[in-house]
Protein backbone atom coordinates (compact mmCIF):
# COMPACT_ATOMS: atom_id res chain seq x y z
CA UNK A 1 0.00 0.00 0.00
CA UNK A 2 1.30 3.35 -0.54
CA UNK A 3 0.81 6.62 -0.85
CA UNK A 4 -2.95 7.81 0.85
CA UNK A 5 -5.18 8.87 -2.20
CA UNK A 6 -8.08 10.48 -0.42
CA UNK A 7 -9.94 11.26 -3.50
CA UNK A 8 -10.25 7.32 -3.62
CA UNK A 9 -12.15 6.97 -0.45
CA UNK A 10 -15.57 8.54 0.51
CA UNK A 11 -15.08 11.18 3.11
CA UNK A 12 -16.31 11.62 6.99
CA UNK A 13 -17.18 7.85 6.74
CA UNK A 14 -15.77 4.80 8.18
CA UNK A 15 -15.74 1.05 8.78
CA UNK A 16 -15.14 -0.64 12.18
CA UNK A 17 -15.00 -3.94 13.16
CA UNK A 18 -15.84 -5.78 15.93
CA UNK A 19 -14.29 -9.22 16.12
CA UNK A 20 -15.51 -11.26 19.07
CA UNK A 21 -13.65 -14.92 19.50
CA UNK A 22 -14.66 -17.69 21.37
CA UNK A 23 -12.51 -19.95 23.10
CA UNK A 24 -12.51 -22.07 26.23
CA UNK A 25 -15.87 -20.54 27.31
CA UNK A 26 -14.57 -16.70 27.15
CA UNK A 27 -15.23 -14.48 25.00
CA UNK A 28 -13.06 -11.38 23.61
CA UNK A 29 -12.89 -8.70 20.98
CA UNK A 30 -9.56 -7.96 18.97
CA UNK A 31 -8.12 -4.65 19.27
CA UNK A 32 -5.11 -3.25 18.19
CA UNK A 33 -2.60 -1.34 19.60
CA UNK A 34 -1.92 1.29 17.74
CA UNK A 35 1.99 2.28 16.15
CA UNK A 36 1.50 5.58 16.11
CA UNK A 37 0.66 6.74 19.63
CA UNK A 38 1.39 5.80 23.45
CA UNK A 39 -1.47 3.73 24.79
CA UNK A 40 -3.94 3.88 21.70
CA UNK A 41 -6.23 1.41 21.19
CA UNK A 42 -8.43 0.83 18.57
CA UNK A 43 -10.85 -1.48 16.74
CA UNK A 44 -9.81 -2.50 13.51
CA UNK A 45 -11.07 -0.06 11.13
CA UNK A 46 -10.59 2.20 7.94
CA UNK A 47 -12.62 3.74 4.85
CA UNK A 48 -14.75 3.12 1.89
CA UNK A 49 -13.43 2.87 -1.38
CA UNK A 50 -15.83 4.94 -4.28
CA UNK A 51 -15.60 1.59 -6.12
CA UNK A 52 -17.04 -0.46 -3.37
CA UNK A 53 -19.77 -1.55 -1.04
CA UNK A 54 -20.00 -0.73 2.43
CA UNK A 55 -19.79 -5.04 2.80
CA UNK A 56 -17.04 -5.37 0.32
CA UNK A 57 -15.23 -2.34 2.60
CA UNK A 58 -15.85 -3.81 5.88
CA UNK A 59 -14.41 -7.42 4.68
CA UNK A 60 -11.18 -6.12 2.85
CA UNK A 61 -10.71 -3.84 6.06
CA UNK A 62 -10.44 -6.72 7.98
CA UNK A 63 -8.28 -8.42 5.92
CA UNK A 64 -5.62 -5.54 5.55
CA UNK A 65 -5.81 -5.03 9.26
CA UNK A 66 -5.91 -8.27 10.71
CA UNK A 67 -4.93 -10.45 7.92
CA UNK A 68 -8.78 -12.30 8.64
CA UNK A 69 -10.10 -13.75 5.53
CA UNK A 70 -13.36 -14.65 4.37
CA UNK A 71 -15.14 -13.92 7.48
CA UNK A 72 -18.83 -13.39 8.13
CA UNK A 73 -19.81 -10.08 8.73
CA UNK A 74 -22.63 -8.15 10.10
CA UNK A 75 -23.75 -4.76 9.92
CA UNK A 76 -25.31 -3.90 12.93
CA UNK A 77 -25.27 0.02 13.62
CA UNK A 78 -23.92 3.21 12.34
CA UNK A 79 -22.44 5.63 15.06
CA UNK A 80 -22.80 9.54 14.34
CA UNK A 81 -22.19 11.81 16.72
CA UNK A 82 -20.67 15.01 15.26
CA UNK A 83 -17.97 14.60 18.43
CA UNK A 84 -16.25 11.31 18.04
CA UNK A 85 -13.17 12.76 17.47
CA UNK A 86 -13.81 16.34 17.06
CA UNK A 87 -13.43 17.73 20.63
CA UNK A 88 -11.58 15.10 21.96
CA UNK A 89 -8.31 14.34 23.51
CA UNK A 90 -7.82 12.04 21.39
CA UNK A 91 -7.87 14.00 18.09
CA UNK A 92 -4.55 16.03 19.05
CA UNK A 93 -2.70 12.76 20.01
CA UNK A 94 -3.94 11.01 16.64
CA UNK A 95 -2.88 14.09 14.54
CA UNK A 96 0.84 14.00 16.30
CA UNK A 97 0.92 10.14 15.56
CA UNK A 98 0.02 10.47 12.05
CA UNK A 99 2.54 13.44 11.37
CA UNK A 100 5.45 11.54 13.64
CA UNK A 101 4.71 8.04 11.92
CA UNK A 102 2.80 8.32 8.87
CA UNK A 103 4.58 10.90 7.32
CA UNK A 104 5.42 8.89 3.85
CA UNK A 105 2.18 7.86 3.69
CA UNK A 106 -0.30 11.10 5.00
CA UNK A 107 0.97 14.56 4.31
CA UNK A 108 -0.96 17.60 6.33
CA UNK A 109 -4.04 17.36 3.85
CA UNK A 110 -4.61 14.14 4.42
CA UNK A 111 -4.30 14.21 7.82
CA UNK A 112 -7.14 16.60 7.71
CA UNK A 113 -9.01 14.63 6.31
CA UNK A 114 -8.50 11.55 8.34
CA UNK A 115 -8.85 13.70 11.94
CA UNK A 116 -12.35 14.79 10.74
CA UNK A 117 -15.75 14.10 11.64
CA UNK A 118 -16.62 10.39 10.56
CA UNK A 119 -19.53 8.80 10.92
CA UNK A 120 -18.97 4.93 11.29
CA UNK A 121 -20.59 2.06 10.20
CA UNK A 122 -20.21 -0.66 13.26
CA UNK A 123 -20.17 -4.45 11.60
CA UNK A 124 -19.34 -7.53 14.33
CA UNK A 125 -18.28 -11.23 13.55
CA UNK A 126 -17.93 -14.25 15.85
CA UNK A 127 -14.96 -16.63 15.35
CA UNK A 128 -13.58 -19.36 16.59
CA UNK A 129 -10.48 -17.93 18.36
CA UNK A 130 -8.22 -20.91 17.49
CA UNK A 131 -9.08 -21.24 14.09
CA UNK A 132 -7.47 -17.54 12.94
CA UNK A 133 -4.49 -15.94 13.29
CA UNK A 134 -4.19 -12.16 13.20
CA UNK A 135 -1.48 -10.19 11.01
CA UNK A 136 -0.77 -6.95 11.98
CA UNK A 137 -1.55 -3.84 9.59
CA UNK A 138 0.99 -1.16 8.46
CA UNK A 139 -0.49 1.15 11.46
CA UNK A 140 -0.37 -1.19 14.63
CA UNK A 141 2.25 -2.83 16.93
CA UNK A 142 0.16 -5.67 17.69
CA UNK A 143 -3.27 -7.34 17.55
CA UNK A 144 -4.48 -8.33 20.71
CA UNK A 145 -7.82 -10.92 21.82
CA UNK A 146 -8.99 -9.04 25.32
CA UNK A 147 -11.80 -10.45 27.24
CA UNK A 148 -14.80 -8.22 26.96
CA UNK A 149 -14.66 -7.05 30.35
CA UNK A 150 -11.03 -6.00 30.32
CA UNK A 151 -11.01 -4.09 27.46
CA UNK A 152 -8.95 -0.65 27.89
CA UNK A 153 -10.25 2.80 27.19
CA UNK A 154 -10.27 3.09 23.24
CA UNK A 155 -10.24 5.85 20.48
CA UNK A 156 -13.16 7.34 19.48
CA UNK A 157 -16.38 6.00 20.88
CA UNK A 158 -15.04 2.44 20.04
CA UNK A 159 -15.51 1.14 24.14
CA UNK A 160 -19.93 1.64 23.38
CA UNK A 161 -19.36 0.03 19.91
CA UNK A 162 -18.50 -3.27 21.45
CA UNK A 163 -21.47 -2.85 23.48
CA UNK A 164 -23.79 -1.92 21.23
CA UNK A 165 -22.55 -5.15 18.98
CA UNK A 166 -22.61 -7.25 22.14
CA UNK A 167 -26.40 -6.03 22.33
CA UNK A 168 -26.57 -6.87 18.67
CA UNK A 169 -25.07 -10.03 19.42
CA UNK A 170 -26.93 -11.68 21.77
CA UNK A 171 -30.16 -10.59 19.90
CA UNK A 172 -31.79 -13.54 17.86
CA UNK A 173 -28.60 -15.34 18.59
CA UNK A 174 -30.63 -18.64 17.78
CA UNK A 175 -31.13 -17.62 14.25
CA UNK A 176 -27.34 -16.55 13.96
CA UNK A 177 -26.26 -19.79 15.63
CA UNK A 178 -25.77 -21.33 12.46
CA UNK A 179 -23.78 -18.34 10.77
CA UNK A 180 -21.45 -17.80 12.45
CA UNK A 181 -19.83 -21.56 11.83
CA UNK A 182 -18.41 -21.38 15.76
CA UNK A 183 -18.91 -24.95 16.52
CA UNK A 184 -16.61 -27.72 15.52
CA UNK A 185 -19.02 -29.94 12.80
CA UNK A 186 -20.35 -32.37 15.52
CA UNK A 187 -20.79 -30.78 19.53
CA UNK A 188 -22.31 -31.60 22.50
CA UNK A 189 -25.43 -30.22 24.04
CA UNK A 190 -22.88 -29.07 26.75
CA UNK A 191 -20.64 -27.18 24.26
CA UNK A 192 -23.46 -25.42 22.49
CA UNK A 193 -24.59 -24.62 25.79
CA UNK A 194 -21.12 -23.18 27.14
CA UNK A 195 -21.27 -20.92 23.86
CA UNK A 196 -24.49 -19.78 24.81
CA UNK A 197 -23.36 -19.11 28.46
CA UNK A 198 -20.40 -17.27 27.22
CA UNK A 199 -22.27 -15.05 24.94
CA UNK A 200 -24.97 -14.26 27.38
CA UNK A 201 -22.53 -14.05 30.51
CA UNK A 202 -25.02 -16.69 32.55
CA UNK A 203 -25.52 -19.97 33.45
CA UNK A 204 -28.43 -21.88 31.63
CA UNK A 205 -29.75 -24.89 33.44
CA UNK A 206 -29.46 -28.14 31.28
CA UNK A 207 -33.13 -29.22 31.22
CA UNK A 208 -33.97 -26.09 30.01
CA UNK A 209 -31.64 -25.03 28.00
CA UNK A 210 -32.34 -28.46 26.29
CA UNK A 211 -35.74 -28.09 25.62
CA UNK A 212 -35.68 -24.89 24.07
CA UNK A 213 -32.30 -25.49 21.58
CA UNK A 214 -34.65 -29.10 20.08
CA UNK A 215 -37.70 -27.11 20.06
CA UNK A 216 -35.63 -24.92 17.08
CA UNK A 217 -35.62 -27.67 15.17
CA UNK A 218 -32.47 -26.61 13.69
CA UNK A 219 -30.04 -29.37 15.16
CA UNK A 220 -30.10 -33.37 14.43
CA UNK A 221 -29.06 -35.83 16.97
CA UNK A 222 -26.57 -38.47 16.06
CA UNK A 223 -24.56 -41.39 18.32
CA UNK A 224 -23.45 -41.18 21.74
CA UNK A 225 -19.91 -40.02 22.48
CA UNK A 226 -18.22 -43.21 24.22
CA UNK A 227 -15.46 -41.67 26.26
CA UNK A 228 -14.70 -44.91 27.52
CA UNK A 229 -16.55 -44.32 30.40
CA UNK A 230 -19.69 -47.03 30.30
CA UNK A 231 -21.85 -44.11 31.92
CA UNK A 232 -23.19 -40.48 30.59
CA UNK A 233 -21.70 -40.86 27.27
CA UNK A 234 -23.42 -37.57 26.00
CA UNK A 235 -25.39 -37.54 22.60
CA UNK A 236 -23.43 -35.70 20.13
CA UNK A 237 -25.24 -33.39 17.29
CA UNK A 238 -24.80 -31.34 14.87
CA UNK A 239 -26.67 -28.50 12.60
CA UNK A 240 -29.29 -29.63 10.03
CA UNK A 241 -28.29 -28.91 6.31
CA UNK B 1 -35.07 27.40 3.57
CA UNK B 2 -32.22 29.53 1.09
CA UNK B 3 -29.37 28.22 -1.74
CA UNK B 4 -27.85 25.23 -0.60
CA UNK B 5 -24.96 25.14 0.55
CA UNK B 6 -23.03 21.78 -0.18
CA UNK B 7 -20.04 22.25 2.54
CA UNK B 8 -22.53 22.55 5.49
CA UNK B 9 -23.23 18.94 4.77
CA UNK B 10 -21.40 15.61 5.24
CA UNK B 11 -20.73 14.48 1.52
CA UNK B 12 -22.17 11.53 -0.12
CA UNK B 13 -24.29 10.19 2.87
CA UNK B 14 -27.88 10.67 3.32
CA UNK B 15 -30.63 9.43 5.43
CA UNK B 16 -33.95 8.46 4.54
CA UNK B 17 -36.94 7.47 6.74
CA UNK B 18 -39.73 4.55 6.29
CA UNK B 19 -42.56 6.08 7.87
CA UNK B 20 -45.29 3.07 8.76
CA UNK B 21 -48.29 4.34 8.94
CA UNK B 22 -51.04 2.51 10.96
CA UNK B 23 -54.89 2.69 10.82
CA UNK B 24 -58.61 0.60 10.43
CA UNK B 25 -55.71 -2.52 10.53
CA UNK B 26 -53.63 -1.66 7.76
CA UNK B 27 -50.06 -1.05 7.19
CA UNK B 28 -49.32 2.12 4.57
CA UNK B 29 -45.49 3.72 4.29
CA UNK B 30 -45.48 7.93 3.36
CA UNK B 31 -43.77 8.29 -0.22
CA UNK B 32 -43.75 11.55 -1.96
CA UNK B 33 -43.90 12.58 -5.24
CA UNK B 34 -40.99 14.83 -5.83
CA UNK B 35 -41.75 18.01 -8.22
CA UNK B 36 -38.50 17.69 -10.40
CA UNK B 37 -40.05 14.29 -12.57
CA UNK B 38 -42.33 12.45 -13.73
CA UNK B 39 -43.64 9.78 -12.07
CA UNK B 40 -40.59 10.01 -9.72
CA UNK B 41 -41.61 8.79 -6.25
CA UNK B 42 -39.47 8.76 -3.26
CA UNK B 43 -39.05 8.45 0.84
CA UNK B 44 -38.46 11.12 2.75
CA UNK B 45 -34.57 11.94 3.07
CA UNK B 46 -32.21 14.28 3.14
CA UNK B 47 -28.77 14.91 4.06
CA UNK B 48 -26.40 15.11 7.80
CA UNK B 49 -25.08 18.78 8.97
CA UNK B 50 -21.83 18.73 9.67
CA UNK B 51 -22.82 20.37 13.03
CA UNK B 52 -26.00 17.88 14.31
CA UNK B 53 -25.97 14.00 14.72
CA UNK B 54 -26.96 10.98 12.68
CA UNK B 55 -30.36 11.14 14.65
CA UNK B 56 -31.03 14.77 14.59
CA UNK B 57 -30.57 14.61 11.04
CA UNK B 58 -33.38 11.99 10.64
CA UNK B 59 -35.70 13.94 12.90
CA UNK B 60 -35.01 17.46 11.14
CA UNK B 61 -35.02 15.67 7.83
CA UNK B 62 -38.44 14.20 8.44
CA UNK B 63 -40.31 17.70 9.75
CA UNK B 64 -38.91 19.50 7.08
CA UNK B 65 -39.79 17.08 4.33
CA UNK B 66 -43.37 16.06 5.54
CA UNK B 67 -44.00 18.46 8.54
CA UNK B 68 -43.99 15.49 11.38
CA UNK B 69 -42.55 16.39 14.40
CA UNK B 70 -42.04 14.89 17.51
CA UNK B 71 -41.79 10.95 15.90
CA UNK B 72 -39.54 8.55 17.55
CA UNK B 73 -37.30 7.18 15.01
CA UNK B 74 -34.94 3.88 15.28
CA UNK B 75 -32.38 3.51 12.41
CA UNK B 76 -31.98 -0.18 11.26
CA UNK B 77 -29.49 -0.15 8.22
CA UNK B 78 -27.34 1.55 6.26
CA UNK B 79 -27.06 0.69 2.41
CA UNK B 80 -24.21 1.02 0.58
CA UNK B 81 -23.84 -0.48 -3.05
CA UNK B 82 -21.54 2.02 -5.21
CA UNK B 83 -24.51 1.94 -7.81
CA UNK B 84 -27.35 2.78 -5.60
CA UNK B 85 -27.65 5.60 -8.49
CA UNK B 86 -24.71 5.65 -10.19
CA UNK B 87 -25.42 3.57 -13.33
CA UNK B 88 -29.17 3.61 -12.72
CA UNK B 89 -31.22 5.65 -15.03
CA UNK B 90 -32.75 7.83 -12.27
CA UNK B 91 -29.92 9.36 -12.22
CA UNK B 92 -30.09 11.29 -15.73
CA UNK B 93 -33.66 12.47 -14.62
CA UNK B 94 -32.79 13.68 -11.50
CA UNK B 95 -30.25 15.54 -12.37
CA UNK B 96 -32.62 17.24 -15.26
CA UNK B 97 -35.65 17.52 -13.24
CA UNK B 98 -32.99 19.24 -10.71
CA UNK B 99 -31.83 21.82 -13.05
CA UNK B 100 -35.03 22.58 -14.58
CA UNK B 101 -36.57 22.72 -10.81
CA UNK B 102 -34.35 23.21 -8.23
CA UNK B 103 -32.07 25.84 -10.79
CA UNK B 104 -32.24 28.66 -8.14
CA UNK B 105 -30.99 26.29 -5.27
CA UNK B 106 -28.86 23.96 -7.10
CA UNK B 107 -26.11 25.15 -9.18
CA UNK B 108 -24.41 22.62 -11.33
CA UNK B 109 -21.92 22.09 -9.06
CA UNK B 110 -24.17 21.18 -5.83
CA UNK B 111 -26.18 18.55 -8.39
CA UNK B 112 -23.07 17.02 -8.93
CA UNK B 113 -22.79 16.74 -5.41
CA UNK B 114 -26.54 15.65 -5.10
CA UNK B 115 -26.52 13.03 -7.90
CA UNK B 116 -23.06 11.22 -6.90
CA UNK B 117 -22.62 8.31 -5.06
CA UNK B 118 -24.19 7.97 -1.75
CA UNK B 119 -23.95 5.56 1.23
CA UNK B 120 -27.57 5.94 3.15
CA UNK B 121 -28.36 5.23 6.99
CA UNK B 122 -31.98 3.75 6.85
CA UNK B 123 -34.48 4.99 9.89
CA UNK B 124 -37.89 3.88 10.68
CA UNK B 125 -41.09 4.76 12.57
CA UNK B 126 -44.36 3.73 13.03
CA UNK B 127 -47.07 6.65 13.60
CA UNK B 128 -50.94 6.59 14.43
CA UNK B 129 -51.85 7.52 10.53
CA UNK B 130 -55.04 9.57 11.94
CA UNK B 131 -52.99 11.89 14.21
CA UNK B 132 -50.70 13.03 11.64
CA UNK B 133 -51.18 15.82 9.05
CA UNK B 134 -47.97 15.58 6.29
CA UNK B 135 -47.23 18.79 5.01
CA UNK B 136 -45.27 18.56 1.76
CA UNK B 137 -41.44 19.94 1.64
CA UNK B 138 -40.16 22.36 -0.89
CA UNK B 139 -39.48 19.32 -3.23
CA UNK B 140 -42.46 17.79 -2.78
CA UNK B 141 -45.40 18.07 -5.34
CA UNK B 142 -47.25 15.85 -2.67
CA UNK B 143 -47.44 12.83 0.27
CA UNK B 144 -48.85 9.72 0.10
CA UNK B 145 -49.76 6.91 2.40
CA UNK B 146 -49.86 3.85 0.17
CA UNK B 147 -50.33 0.25 1.46
CA UNK B 148 -47.22 -1.32 1.46
CA UNK B 149 -48.32 -4.28 -1.07
CA UNK B 150 -48.51 -1.41 -3.56
CA UNK B 151 -46.05 0.80 -3.94
CA UNK B 152 -44.81 2.20 -7.02
CA UNK B 153 -41.51 1.71 -8.24
CA UNK B 154 -39.32 4.23 -6.20
CA UNK B 155 -36.03 6.29 -7.51
CA UNK B 156 -32.63 4.26 -6.24
CA UNK B 157 -32.92 1.72 -3.91
CA UNK B 158 -35.98 3.07 -1.77
CA UNK B 159 -38.27 -0.08 -2.52
CA UNK B 160 -35.58 -2.27 -0.78
CA UNK B 161 -35.58 -0.32 2.29
CA UNK B 162 -38.86 -0.07 2.47
CA UNK B 163 -38.67 -4.00 2.83
CA UNK B 164 -35.63 -4.06 5.23
CA UNK B 165 -37.49 -1.51 7.49
CA UNK B 166 -40.40 -3.68 7.68
CA UNK B 167 -38.62 -6.83 8.62
CA UNK B 168 -37.03 -4.80 11.33
CA UNK B 169 -40.15 -3.82 12.71
CA UNK B 170 -41.14 -7.25 12.70
CA UNK B 171 -38.08 -7.82 14.78
CA UNK B 172 -38.69 -7.81 18.58
CA UNK B 173 -41.82 -6.17 18.46
CA UNK B 174 -42.94 -6.98 21.43
CA UNK B 175 -40.29 -5.04 22.68
CA UNK B 176 -40.71 -2.05 20.69
CA UNK B 177 -44.45 -1.68 20.78
CA UNK B 178 -45.04 0.44 23.99
CA UNK B 179 -42.23 2.74 22.32
CA UNK B 180 -44.56 3.25 19.48
CA UNK B 181 -47.57 4.79 21.01
CA UNK B 182 -49.26 3.36 18.95
CA UNK B 183 -52.95 2.11 20.77
CA UNK B 184 -55.35 4.56 22.48
CA UNK B 185 -54.02 4.92 26.15
CA UNK B 186 -56.79 2.29 26.66
CA UNK B 187 -57.51 -0.96 24.60
CA UNK B 188 -58.88 -3.91 24.06
CA UNK B 189 -57.38 -7.40 23.14
CA UNK B 190 -58.75 -7.39 19.83
CA UNK B 191 -57.14 -4.01 19.15
CA UNK B 192 -53.81 -4.64 20.06
CA UNK B 193 -54.38 -8.20 17.75
CA UNK B 194 -55.11 -6.26 14.88
CA UNK B 195 -52.06 -4.24 15.01
CA UNK B 196 -49.73 -7.12 15.17
CA UNK B 197 -51.71 -9.22 12.59
CA UNK B 198 -50.96 -5.76 10.30
CA UNK B 199 -47.71 -5.76 10.84
CA UNK B 200 -47.13 -9.51 10.29
CA UNK B 201 -49.34 -9.38 7.43
CA UNK B 202 -51.10 -12.73 9.16
CA UNK B 203 -54.16 -13.71 11.59
CA UNK B 204 -53.35 -15.11 15.27
CA UNK B 205 -55.73 -17.38 16.45
CA UNK B 206 -57.10 -15.27 19.92
CA UNK B 207 -56.41 -17.94 22.40
CA UNK B 208 -52.87 -18.02 21.66
CA UNK B 209 -52.63 -14.84 21.17
CA UNK B 210 -53.94 -13.32 24.48
CA UNK B 211 -51.63 -16.21 26.16
CA UNK B 212 -48.54 -14.88 24.44
CA UNK B 213 -49.13 -11.01 24.86
CA UNK B 214 -50.02 -11.45 29.00
CA UNK B 215 -46.90 -13.29 29.10
CA UNK B 216 -45.07 -10.40 28.08
CA UNK B 217 -46.09 -8.59 31.44
CA UNK B 218 -46.53 -5.38 29.90
CA UNK B 219 -50.15 -5.26 30.35
CA UNK B 220 -52.67 -3.77 33.11
CA UNK B 221 -56.32 -5.10 33.35
CA UNK B 222 -58.84 -2.91 33.94
CA UNK B 223 -62.86 -2.87 33.47
CA UNK B 224 -64.85 -4.51 31.15
CA UNK B 225 -65.56 -2.71 28.03
CA UNK B 226 -69.42 -2.10 28.35
CA UNK B 227 -71.21 -1.06 24.96
CA UNK B 228 -74.89 -1.69 25.99
CA UNK B 229 -74.89 -5.45 24.88
CA UNK B 230 -74.58 -7.76 27.97
CA UNK B 231 -72.87 -10.99 27.07
CA UNK B 232 -69.07 -10.38 25.55
CA UNK B 233 -68.02 -7.25 27.19
CA UNK B 234 -64.23 -7.10 26.49
CA UNK B 235 -61.80 -6.25 28.81
CA UNK B 236 -60.01 -2.92 28.60
CA UNK B 237 -55.68 -2.76 29.49
CA UNK B 238 -53.33 -0.35 29.25
CA UNK B 239 -49.78 -0.76 28.98
CA UNK B 240 -48.16 -1.06 32.59
CA UNK B 241 -46.18 2.26 33.44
Amino acid sequence: MGEFRKEDYIAQLSIDCVIFGYNNNELKVLISKLSYGEDLWSLPGGFILQTESIDQAASRILMERTGLDNIYLEQFRAFGSPDRIIGSEYREVVRAGLRDFAAKKFDDEAIDWVTSRFVCIGYYALVDLNKVDPKIGEFEEFLKWVSIEDLPNMTHDHNEIVEEAHKSLRQNLDEKLIGFNLLPEEFTMREIKELYEAIYDKEFPMNNFQKKILGLDVLERLGKKYTGAQNRAPYIYKFKK
